[in-house]
């Protein structure tokens, strides 16, 4: 019998050479510890309600009125709602046609990418045009939207940052695309060293690569930096010699934790930087709900903004969109709040400030407790979290421990991190789903656990690492040299 | 210089490609109508809500709820929300990790799988694994998702019925396979010929073509069929022989407005003709909360359910879906309310069987007014929508009209409902845009305007149309041999 067409030899191989670490390996096996009744502490995906985190009030009020308009007649609803979200929700459902029920434009509603184009104008100080914003179900499906209009066959490259998110390495496999690394300089706190970025664009081309678009995550997945406006205009700079698109994933753009390097956007500084590089360089910059302290990740809400971009090219790009008609509503309105939150003087404002930098401060503590916890780890060091949402400590694994991995027919850091998630229940990520430099070892977690439970999690991290050491460890041992 | 990366002439030929009818000319056309102050009746997308259905009031309650979970503790929720919905939202907030905002597993959440595997297993009276079903972002996302994992190169082709809802040649356009038509009969009431579908597949491979899949729509969209239990079992054979993989479409499966040929799903009948056969043709199914009488398009809420596929592909396809992470969370639980409706006894059970049957007795009326309608009308013929939300008559254009739309540069059904919409502000879908015979045109409308006002629109219809007859017609036109 010939196989069927769904038999996995009959598959699409693109499909298959797909890799993706955040889902893979380890977190099957804690699902698997999980069922069999240990407790578990998911630190492998950013998803901070997952971890106890509540959502901020008013933007759920504002989106449950969405979805049940029949209240807002109801001589009650005062009772259980506060005017102000009420004012929202009407103001909301205004724009739409025909409430949460109906699809809205592909790109999403109008009136939600104004305020959208807003934002970015007082982020930026640049105007914004809302036909140049389109609203996704979460970054990642307009990541992917974008990678799939770009590549076009396996001589199409496009430059990733190692460590790297692998949404990136998977969407580029599933398209049929060639990913083009780029190494970050841990010892430089995972900066962006621009000869380097030139190295592997020129080898890339070597082999017949035709480098055609550049990925930054600023600030970083897993790695935690904030690019520095040097380091920015550098890129750009490489962008416009190059002919690049820059795609900039600034999807934890609220998500920082120390005062000397604030976000700024790509776009921000490249129309700073005047013509030709700002009336030539294409960007695409993504962000989304699920992050920031909103961390809605359930209710998937995004959105791209394109500059420099033919407005045939924003067509195919609209008509694409279009196949699945439009990003769900509720996600939408949820990133019009984020955008537009309570102002001093609404009545929800005081309560959503106070939420809002409860998480922000927490999320700051949290930062610092994990990266000074694996410090006072033996044979782990770890860059502080300046921004995102992520510890991406160096586990500096002795040759023994790197001899067992083999017998054991593992990646040496999958072997760590299985054994990690054995002991305490603490599921990782091993650093070889992001890429990293060979024969180094890293793991990302979250620094979403509860802050109370932190203190814990760190001391059960630091006897499970320290015996681990003392066990592979010996006097000709690497860390020891 | 050099064309830029996102420039039109750059970027991925299949996105070039693609073609979207039911937002394509006449869309624009209408929308810009609509800015100019023309009032549009938008009939080109089944979009219930934006036509003025109200969504039925218990699920909207429940989502509310599960958005809102701080009313749970509110003294005052019992004066807003009745019981059943309050233990409901519970129920659901259950089966998350963390509520609405929190990432589900990336095949959506278990107890819903569960949810559903429980409806199908009532609908079929066959056993179903929720292991083998999916949630996804609304049933096009699913379609697309498994197009993706089929297609491997541009000799790999998929049997798509003509007319067909253009969502597959879309996404077979998109990833770069070869749409392989097969016509459904417009005088055997839109069924299926075998014969004619033998002939389809030997055209195409001796043309080369892998024929590796077969779409079915039922029921049909646009063409509003219900499939016959003699088709089903002759298409379900012919899969066998031929070794396709049957996509069943059946979104429609609540949308019934006749008695005597319900709706029987492929998987029903496929398991009733015993091994080998329900023992080997691959079958996926994809439904969802847009249609039937829920409507609640903007939710973004479905599923698919893969028969006889065997693990290692559903662990390609799990692993796939994990790269944009879960499917939102409410238009999961939309997706189970659906499925376990409140029951006799409840408290809103009443209230929501008066409303689900009032919106599907409505559509009933509205079918039959739509087709004696369009019959009434000179050069129009209509068979009756069995099932579905579209009417898809055939408008017979005299030589004079087909002159004229030359002439304008425009195909002839498009230059027709450009003159509709123009004239009337009824915004359709030209015939063209899903494929049809050589030289015979036809529309797709929606049957959901509101009933009250469908009598007023099928006038304007009918004026409009018998007009333009009038105007291009002579004594030696085509309708009149």
């Amino acid at each position: 019998m010939p196989p069927k067409p769904l038999d996995h030899e009959s598959l699409n191989e693109n499909v298959k050479k797909v890799a993706y670490a955040v889902r893979g390996e380890l977190y099957l096996r804690a699902s698997e510890l999980q069922k069999e009744g240990k407790k578990i502490i998911f630190t492998n995906v950013g998803n901070p309600h997952a971890l106890g985190q509540k959502p901020l009030t008013f933007p759920r009020q504002v989106v449950a009125l969405c979805q049940a308009p029949f209240l807002l007649d109801d001589p009650n609803v005062g009772l259980v709602f506060p005017a102000d979200a009420i004012a929202r929700a009407k103001h909301y459902l205004s724009l739409t046609s025909g409430g949460l029920g109906a699809y809205s434009d592909s790109r999403g509603l109008p009136g939600i990418r104004k305020e959208v184009a807003d934002f970015i104008e007082r982020r930026d100080g640049y105007p914004s045009n809302p036909d140049l914003i389109f609203l996704t179900g979460g970054a990642s499906t307009g990541v992917m939207q974008m990678l799939n209009t770009i590549i076009r066959n396996e001589m199409d490259g496009i430059l990733v940052p190692v460590p790297q998110y692998p949404l990136y390495s998977a969407a580029i496999s599933l398209y049929g695309g060639s990913l083009v690394p780029y190494y970050l300089e841990e010892e430089a706190n995972w900066g962006l060293d621009i000869n380097s970025l030139r190295q592997s664009v020129a080898h890339a081309r070597l082999k017949g690569i035709n480098v055609r678009a550049m990925v930054i995550i600023n600030p970083g997945n897993p790695t935690g930096q904030c690019l520095s406006k040097t380091n920015l205009r550098e890129l750009l700079k490489f962008c416009f010699e190059e002919n690049l698109v820059l795609l900039a994933d600034e999807v934890y753009q609220q998500n920082i934790y120390q005062d000397e390097r604030p976000f700024i956007s790509a776009r921000k500084i490249l129309l700073g930087m005047g013509p030709p590089m700002s009336k030539e360089v294409q960007l695409v910059s993504f962000h989304t709900v699920s992050k920031g302290y909103w961390g809605e990740c359930g209710q998937r809400g995004g959105y791209f903004e394109m500059t420099n971009l033919p407005p045939e090219t924003v067509d195919e790009i609209y008509k694409v969109a279009s196949i699945s008609l439009s990003p769900n509503v509720a996600g939408q309105i949820f990133l019009g709040l984020m955008v537009s939150p309570p102002k001093p003087g609404d009545i929800s404002y005081l309560k959503f400030t106070a939420e809002s930098k409860g998480i922000l401060d927490s999320l700051r503590r949290r930062a610092r407790m994990m990266t000074d916890g694996f410090n006072s780890c033996r044979n782990v060091v770890c860059n502080f979290t300046e921004g995102a949402m992520y510890s991406f400590p160096q586990i500096r694994l002795p040759p023994k421990a790197i001899e067992a991995a083999k017998k054991a027919g593992k990646v040496p850091d999958v072997f760590y991190c299985i054994k990690l998630v054995e002991a305490t229940g603490i599921s990782t990520v091993p650093g070889s789903g992001f890429g990293q430099k060979e024969g180094v070892f890293h793991l990302r977690t979250t620094i979403l656990p509860a802050e109370e439970e932190m203190p814990a999690i760190m001391a059960s991290f630091k006897k499970f690492n320290d015996e681990f050491m003392e066990q592979y460890e010996d006097y000709r041992g690497y860390s020891r040299m």
